[in-house]
């Protein structure tokens, strides 16, 4: 019912269970693509799996704020935006996102985050805003960068993928920053 | 984060667990009003109460269709819409409303109606609206003949409110009838 | 434990989970003549089906007034009477049924429904009974009307099979009805 | 909606949440004279404890073969049985009960244990009904006694009472037992 | 993190679901050799079975005290002991146990046994131990005397094994006798 | 059942719900102390609250790693260390822990947290330890630097307490390190 025209010009749309088909056909365009870079959960192979993605998205954020967005570039669902932890007892919250391969280089995902950065620290007055990457994802960590994060940290091999510890970045930025500078 | 501008001027959003306190003072200027013509567990006296049903309708949402949204007016929550029931597997799906007395006369009502019906015709692909009200409330009867809906019936004595039971309407729109119809 | 002789020699008892054998090898001598008239999850084709389907209503039993009743005759499961809804918060209850071909034309359906009612209506306190079916089937609204049920709408189209949208027809007794014609 | 009248005269029928109210009227008559023999969760002092209680056979029944039956002389709740453990694993069963004191000597429960062992053996199959009670209660061992049941045994300080263990008698009867003697 | 050497000299530690696969794998060693002594649902075939068994345990330690607890011998599960109730409220306790073939003769399961008695006697504070057996499983009822049990009965017929009812022994020990003479 | 005699003489031992009056009286001597450095669910105010804790944690434990466990000092129960994440999904766990005032000083806290880091990297074969604390917490800080803990980095103004946001300290300790360096 309700959608975003982003700076980038894709839409953006809360993604739920009902569009399980449509995120499932999107996850075989993205799979092989994301893989490194998402949680294992997240590269579902069917309907089933995607629609359990969705429905534990919705579950949770029945309870508490996290939430699921899709991106739709001239109608096609090509990746998204998430909170995955929003947390109102601590004030803070962590964006996460993934696209698919033809829909990269269009600004899609830094757009989508900014509306995601806007509805927490403006609607919700949330504190701080987190960003969490593998180091080796240039693209993720560009990303962060864009949008005035800074490095809070290096979780040293906190991220298994097929037997290979990777180490995750941790960025951070706060309500004060956004308002100066992140918005812009 | 995701809104809607009404042809009333209104604003439609998602009504979220976290509105409890703005949905709480909304009820404490409607409560009166509205008690005779809605369920008894909608007219709930402080913030916990409010919240409680709109988490109700959260987790209801993640389990099937069902969703409720607020209607803003010069950013004051009035009144809103909401899905009572949405079921994917018969097609059918029932619209129902309230609004506190300051906000009537302004077509937020129908205007918001026309949008659930859009979303549920037009991207769900449902087949039939239904809308129940007491077959005294005229307000409510007549946004039905508005929105072009046919009396499917009378259910006779239905609605017992404080040991009176009232007769329920109960009025229908079908896709046909809206892709030729109702939109207009 | 417990069963009640009707007036048309059938025996009628509470259908408990351990019956689900039974219910099952029932089910094969009912299944495609019900099929038009039931809810498709009502139509199971295996043991653990039939012991879902009793469980549910079991379950929904414990928490609130449905319940399903099986008849018996010559000590033969061969349908059925159930409510479909109970809710002591309205006063309003819905009554359904089924039956196998071969028990047809003994009456078995409208002494189990006139049952029911009298537990409704006598022993509960209850204040309007509903008994829905598709407005086709003639065999149901004839209870309906055997009953003394008033037809208080049809509900166009709500009631999907297979692709195609029938209608339902909404019938109703009230306790005042009941106690001065219906009984007889 | 059933009902059997016992060959004491009183009648047995299933005791449901709905009868709550009733329920905790008969235990302000039975409180103090049955405390020292049930567990101390039957004792309620309200009208909601009364509707825990009952609330909780009632899921329990949906699960497995638990149930209780309250037994009326006249009109009044006065007592009832139940199966406190029905196995159908093991085919074992244990049966209880409890009475206000106007209503002893009526023979109401020894006629209502009858009903439930002819249930359990004859309608269920169950091969090894149990009877358990302080050994000090005279009553409760006639009962037993009277059934036909054979005392397989001691369980020595397994029931507290106020800080004082009792005995608790375990008494017992077969599938074949019943068959040939008790239920003369 | 917890272990306890035993006089036997095999070491007892909590056996948890991370134990699975080394518990699937004793159950290997052991099934044939126990099934006609412990109940069905314990002998599983493959390691989800086995991880069932101990997330089983492990919800009802997080409720009451029930528990289950390994033994191990030069670095091999060989059998164990378990709470299979453990009810604060009446201060009685069930322990049982089982043992591969080739670690009979060690005295690892009564020396196991004496200190499931002695943390529930000793540190809890219960009343009555329970030990459950078949009558004829001779190596079990041996365990009971040794530890200085006394037999408070024969439930006849009790327990089914492959559709032969098989009585089963109920012994005991009290607080005051555990102190007085158990420990030894 | 099970304890452990840490080098610093304290004892470890699992806290359980039914420590719940032993957890609320040590909580009332360290309640004020231990405040602006733990979660704010930690510090309840009675048994109940005590007991919510204990019960949260078992609750866990069952269906992960997560787990609590006491340090007694004299018999008295003075603080403790827990598993605040264990996922073995990731092989990486989180440490935690707190201290009543009176028993500051003797390094049980160096010494239990040894236990546990020994327990998950030697049992359990886990990858990386984390540990948490308040940028401005330099007791905390001291047993990750006693342990051979290096700082990953620190997540600003993540921690509110009482409406000021305080940085928190994320340091780590891989499998490697540990093997090397901290267990001695």
């Amino acid at each position: 019912m309700f959608s975003k025209t982003l700076t980038s010009c894709g839409v953006l749309r809360a993604l739920e269970p009902w569009h399980a088909e449509e995120f499932a056909a999107h996850l075989d365009r993205a799979r092989e693509h994301i893989r490194p870079w998402v949680g294992p959960s997240f590269v579902t192979t069917d309907v089933a799996g995607a629609r359990a993605t969705l429905h534990r998205y919705a579950e949770r954020a029945a309870r508490d704020g996290a939430g699921i967005y899709g991106i739709w570039v001239a109608g096609t669902l090509v990746g998204g935006v998430m909170f995955v932890e929003f947390s109102t007892a601590t004030g803070s919250f962590e964006v996460g996102c993934w696209l698919e391969p033809g829909a990269e280089g269009g600004g899609h995902i830094t757009a989508a985050v900014r509306e995601l950065l806007a509805y927490a620290f403006d609607e919700r007055g949330m504190h701080r805003a987190e960003w969490r990457c593998r180091s080796d994802n240039e693209r993720s960590s560009a990303v962060a960068r864009r949008i005035g994060m800074s490095l809070d940290g290096v979780l040293r091999e906190a991220w298994p993928v097929e037997g290979v510890f990777h180490d995750k970045q941790v960025w951070s930025l706060l309500a004060g920053e956004w308002g100066a500078r992140a918005r812009d």
